[in-house]
């Protein structure tokens, strides 16, 4: 066995190739597969959607020499084989998370905490935990406490990639590849630990960026959290069994992409909307005012605001397409 | 020539085949087929994306001898003919209405009811006109009066089809195809025009619905000109100047998704706003107060209410998905 791969400084396994061997037998056609084996074991907590793609993708690309996944439910595991999302998955959660160097929370937001502390006693000393949730203050805090009694190191994640189809089964190893996931280190965050994880995530295809945690909940409370609940209120609203015979027929595909994520996990959404319920009702506020002063230009038929109104939104939405933040479109 | 090959008594087009010809030849795989060539000349008035993509698809499905397309640029000449979208186009207004049995106004809202004048020294006696505009009240009444001075029929419709590109070179033959299209036949219809505009946008493909037009613009505020309001909206206030550094970083998948109609025509969706602004304020007082509702429940920290909000929009949204209320949905 050579040595490791990575040059800075973050790696505990043992590669199995060296990266000259390797690029002499299989040249690298991007940085992605300088990073192979990166990790002796990852444990995914909660193999679903999100949990299952990471474990495709990091299987694919070879960054662990085995990954293992914790699911709560027997059913899952025939799920999860079928995915191939793992190499084994088992409902022990000691067995999953022991010798683990890489463990990854994707439950609920609100399970995170006491799942953190199950697995304690099988954490090893030196491990790197992060997760996958959507809101991160509450979770940096909480588990990086619980996380740091076993001498691991806890580096939350929001790799912005996802879909309203729930389940490991619609898991895909490219999910990640061209998103954005933000990393919020924490106060005193190891850096060794926060430049292996951005190197994993890297590895997946996805674009880092560290953030602080509250910035990070502001932010995605207008981008995410606020489409999120403004989709799931049109619908409510116009398929509503109050509403005029023929609604629901004359709703096309405009309505179809505007309201598509109002078919995500209501479990889910619910957590992230507890979790981050400040942030959000302070977004719900800015955007109510912003559709109030659209209706008042309408209200008072003046139609060079009311152009004013579509023609800002468009040049915005379509210069921010142009700009490749939406790298993660197709 | 053969007979007519439409049984209900609306041709007045000589088709090309009997229906009893066509059959040994072309075994007919839809009703499509049977409907073909229903007029002599159809003409467009306004070769954009939706005039564009009716003259693509009713040369594809040969439903007339000779497809005619009125622009008012030069310049838009060359582009009908590279989309290959009309058998000829014409900055001449009355040359293009001349002899037509079918004319189609698919320009802005706000221009109909001038260019109708301006065509009516024209129009054939006993031809039948209609639009594609998205409000219909105002059309249907102003139109179908001037039309009326002719001697021709005014029916009105409203595909429910479209995209956020726009032109004639975003024009596709299967625009219309598993859409909705209403036809709006004011008070006083002329039942064989109606019938026969019916089966002109079924031979597109689309499914035809009926409704009085004060109704069409009520149902369509909700469901097509509120979630346009709330998109640009969502884009106005998260891709701000004033938003903080790293906010449009932060935009992913379900964001691009939600906001894909903010990127429509400014002018097309002022003309809408405004045309249709009653039920469009209207609407939106009804939107903000499913959001406060919401908002509401999460100030109180109300899990089970909030669950409850996501739950009912997933399930009322796949609902409708499952019922092919979408069909026009890819």
């Amino acid at each position: 066995m050579g040595g490791c791969v990575l040059i800075q400084g973050a790696c505990q396994a043992t590669p199995l190739w060296s990266e000259a061997a390797f690029s002499i037998f299989h040249p690298p056609s991007s940085i992605r597969y300088l990073l192979a084996v990166q990790f002796q074991k990852i444990t995914i907590l909660g193999v679903g959607l999100l949990g299952g793609s990471i474990g495709l993708a990091a299987r694919r690309h070879k960054l662990a020499r085995e990954v293992a996944g914790f699911v709560r439910r027997e059913a899952s595991l025939r799920d999860c084989e079928k995915a191939g999302a793992v190499d084994y998955a088992t409902t022990d959660l000691l067995a999953a998370v022991s010798q683990a160097d890489l463990v990854i929370l994707c439950t609920p937001l609100a399970q995170m905490r006491a799942l953190a502390q199950q697995f304690l006693p099988a954490l090893k000393r030196g491990a790197l935990v992060t997760d996958v949730g959507s809101v991160k203050a509450g979770v940096v805090r909480e588990v990086a406490a619980v996380v740091q009694q076993a001498g691991a190191h806890f580096v939350g994640s929001h790799p912005m990639a996802g879909g309203e189809k729930m389940g490991v089964l619609a898991a895909r190893a490219d999910l990640y590849a061209g998103s954005v996931c933000v990393l919020t280190p924490g106060k005193t965050p190891n850096a060794a630990a926060v430049r292996k994880l951005e190197k994993f995530w890297q590895s997946l295809g996805a674009r880092t960026l560290r953030l602080d945690a509250a910035q990070h909940d502001l932010l995605v409370s207008r981008s995410s959290h606020l489409p999120h609940v403004a989709a799931a209120a049109l619908v409510n609203l116009v398929l509503n069994s109050a509403s005029p015979q023929d609604q629901a027929g004359l709703c096309a595909t405009g309505f179809r992409d505007t309201t598509r994520i109002a078919s995500g996990s209501p479990e889910m959404w619910r957590d992230i909307a507890v979790a981050n319920r400040k942030n959000v009702v302070r977004s719900l506020d800015d955007f109510v005012a912003e559709l109030k002063k659209f209706q008042a230009a309408l209200k008072q038929n003046d139609a060079p605001a009311i152009e004013t109104f579509f023609a800002t939104a468009k040049q915005r939405r379509d210069h921010w397409c142009a700009c490749g933040a939406s790298a993660s479109t197709k």
